[in-house]
């Protein structure tokens, strides 16, 4: 028999007992990406910044790496997470306040009243989040957040929030920390909405998410005791030209890798490949319907538009999800 | 002769023996310190929030410590170091503005004229302020402050300013750290002024630097490069109850442990003590006229006089900087 064995199965043979091996030596950091241009663009970019004696290698304390949170890091469909959140609590709040069955937004949300809701235009939203997110404490307010992304159900996934997370960007987040990154979330999304679980969800605690944020007063209760309260009212929005800035405040340093997923990604991704060096920009695009949802120019959430059209002309990484990424969200 | 060696004579040298292997084995990590009551309050603390098993015993993550700058880690006398810095500025940029010398506050500031310039108030000094940090990108005032921090020299010390930080601050840092806990710089001052040199004299990178700062734009120049323009308008003061704020804000995360100079830092020790578990709140108290100076109740600079009652009534620490500090500045 073994004179059957030919030269080249041997050979064969040795190149798969070869492969294990070397696939146990090094096992791939990125399991859940499709092999493929963008995962080489990826860990291109972190050899070529991490290897010592490269041209481009940034010491540890510069590896910064920023990541916009809805759509790039989570699902932001039917709806921006944060909203669906505020008319849950709207909801909750109801039968206190009998009023709001005859008064417009709340009675839009009330009823489900997608397109009178709309029609209350930005400032409908901002009244909803001002009776949702503001008038109690900083600490009351993290319980309500935490309360929700306990028991709340995606309308579709029927999982709880937190859990439709992309895999393949905790991947990415874990191996860029592995190799000496510090992660940072930069939403347009609350900052105080985020911090009660990005740590748990992401491993990146309250000190590196940077969001939008509204003003909170400090107060001495009679007691004496402390305590910080959120007013209805708008401090800093940390979306488009916002990121930037917000990105300058929080962190102080220019990141050299930033993922976003839309058009209020863009002047991150600008101000990111702004400085010299080897720059790393991404974008999420969201192309599976089936998996997840397929949506860019026209979205009314999430819209990707003149960043795709800027990632093309500077050539920076677009993620195509359908094809890039072998799985959407965690195992179950 | 060895018969003349007595058993307590053995006995003393085995102790000495026995203290100097114990020194080895466990060299005190803050050595600027006088043995006392200041010094152990902080060494029991740390010893209990890290000790497992300990009721106190506190997570990793959660070992917040916050400090103030001016007058806690550095010194801010005559005047605050910044004021120094925008006063040098504003000389440096006379030439260009031959209508500052008929004009105030700027003809104060250049004629050396401290008590017009106090009557200008704190208008005058924002306008000062205004003209010296502000018209200029970020990347640009970082570089500014790298020149001065490197050349100006203090008036009565003869030393950059960056040298005239407290070693016994520097040590318990060092000390916080090395027992896992996150060390923060929460000040009135300039977030943009500090940042660029704080990691490299206190080792606290500029995403743990909170302060007061101003608004910034994004912008797109000409050839497309994105840039953040200093604004002259005060976006944010973390000063007084600005500070629990700014914590709330920037570090989304309870100090367990905080460090403060003044009345403007009285806030946050509240914020720090209104929390459930052991807390430390440390008060440095400027009583060494002769090595530093001495100041609390009537200065015009870090005025300690609300927060010293304060401190004594709930039992916080206070440092006295003559006897409880060994060594003010690092070494030349």
């Amino acid at each position: 028999m073994t004179r059957l064995i030919s030269r080249r199965a041997v050979l064969a043979a040795l190149v798969v007992v070869s492969l294990a091996g070397s696939a146990s030596a090094q096992t791939d950091p990125l399991p859940s990406w499709n092999e493929g241009a963008t995962k080489k663009a990826i860990t291109d970019f972190v050899s070529r910044e991490t290897t010592r004696g490269s041209p481009d290698f940034v010491p540890v304390d510069l590896r910064i790496a920023t990541f916009d949170n809805d759509g790039t890091l989570w699902c932001e469909q039917p709806v921006y997470f944060q909203v669906a959140f505020a008319f849950d609590r709207l909801k909750a709040m109801a039968a206190q306040h009998p009023e709001w069955k005859a008064k417009q937004p709340f009675k839009a949300v009330l009823d489900g009243d997608m397109k009178a809701l709309a029609q209350s235009g930005q400032k409908g939203l901002l009244e909803i989040v001002a009776v949702t997110h503001t008038g109690m404490s900083v600490d009351d307010f993290e319980k309500l957040v935490l309360e929700w992304t306990a028991t709340a159900r995606h309308p579709r996934f029927k999982r709880p929030y937190i859990e439709l997370v992309y895999q393949p960007m905790l991947e990415l987040m874990t191996y860029l920390r592995t190799n000496g990154f510090k992660t940072f979330i930069v939403s347009g999304g609350g900052i105080e909405f985020m911090r009660p679980w990005t740590e748990k969800v992401y491993g990146i605690p309250p000190q590196q998410v940077v969001g939008s944020s509204g003003v909170t007063k400090f107060e001495l209760k009679p007691d004496g005791r402390a305590s910080l309260l959120k007013l209805p009212k708008v401090e800093f929005i940390d979306d488009g030209p916002g990121k930037p800035v917000g990105i300058n405040r929080f962190i102080g340093r220019h990141p050299i890798f930033a993922f976003g997923n839309s058009d209020g990604d863009l002047q991150m991704l600008q101000w990111t490949a702004a400085w010299p060096g080897a720059r790393f920009m991404g974008i999420v695009h969201h192309t599976d319907a089936e998996r997840e949802y397929a949506y860019d120019r026209k979205s009314h959430v999430g819209r990707l538009d003149k960043a795709l059209d800027e990632a093309r002309k500077r050539n920076w990484t677009v993620v195509d999800m359908k094809a890039d990424w072998k799985q959407i969200f965690p195992p179950l």
